[in-house]
């Protein structure tokens, strides 16, 4: 296997995947432990690790790819919403170290166990922390 | 306020927010509702629902900023990992009709309620849904 990347082999068919969308630089194939109904993932053939590390034109033509296969799923499936999730490094929840943006369908009738509950943050530290970290 | 939009606001300076990103197109703030420290979004100024109505063009630079900031928070916090995240639709959580990519930031050393939780799928239901649904 190319550099031990199971998305690598998956990308150049050493490793079956249940494929959606295919073209010269990207692949999206249907999650094999999928959160919801037609959950996919969209990947460039040639590796890069994440986000900060993938070129920005690379990303750039990702992304176009992400919401041509995210329109598709939301008309064919069909789907009532969705999320483009895409996580970087191990405390991020990453598992395979080849970026990829996950495309979960999401249904009125059915929930997920898929949470984000932020509590209300308090004011001055929000304020603080601006004002250590703005870039403008 | 513009079309009753609160990110239009806030893109407008209607609405303070706590800015860490401005360029002439792009805005980035924190969360009011944080998952995590350093929990960021990031938006274009002008109005699109989601990423299904939002420009090519305007989705591409907006990757671009994601990325540029994210590198920001992960060296300036900092933080282990980040989670990039954009909801579509109620079904999936959007609770603000202004399309909007959040930047989780992730720490080894603190969990956070942020759970994907998949089973294990059965594959000759993936097999059968990606032969229904495939582009390819």
């Amino acid at each position: 296997m190319t550099n031990n990347c199971i998305f690598c082999a998956i990308a150049e068919c050493e490793i079956p995947s249940f494929k959606i969308y295919e073209d010269n630089d990207f692949i999206a194939y249907l999650d094999i432990n999928p959160i919801s109904k037609g959950h996919t993932l969209v990947i460039p053939k040639s590796h890069a690790q994440g986000l900060l590390d993938c070129s920005e034109e690379k990303l750039r033509a990702l992304l176009s790819v992400v919401k041509k296969v995210a329109a598709h799923l939301k008309a064919s499936l069909p789907c009532d919403g969705f999320n483009i999730l895409q996580n970087n490094g191990a405390a991020a929840g990453q598992t395979v170290n080849h970026i990829h943006f996950h495309i979960i369908p999401r249904y009125n009738e059915t929930g997920v166990e898929l949470s984000f509950v932020g509590g209300k943050g308090d004011m001055e530290e929000l304020k603080n922390l601006a004002s250590q970290i703005k870039m403008v």
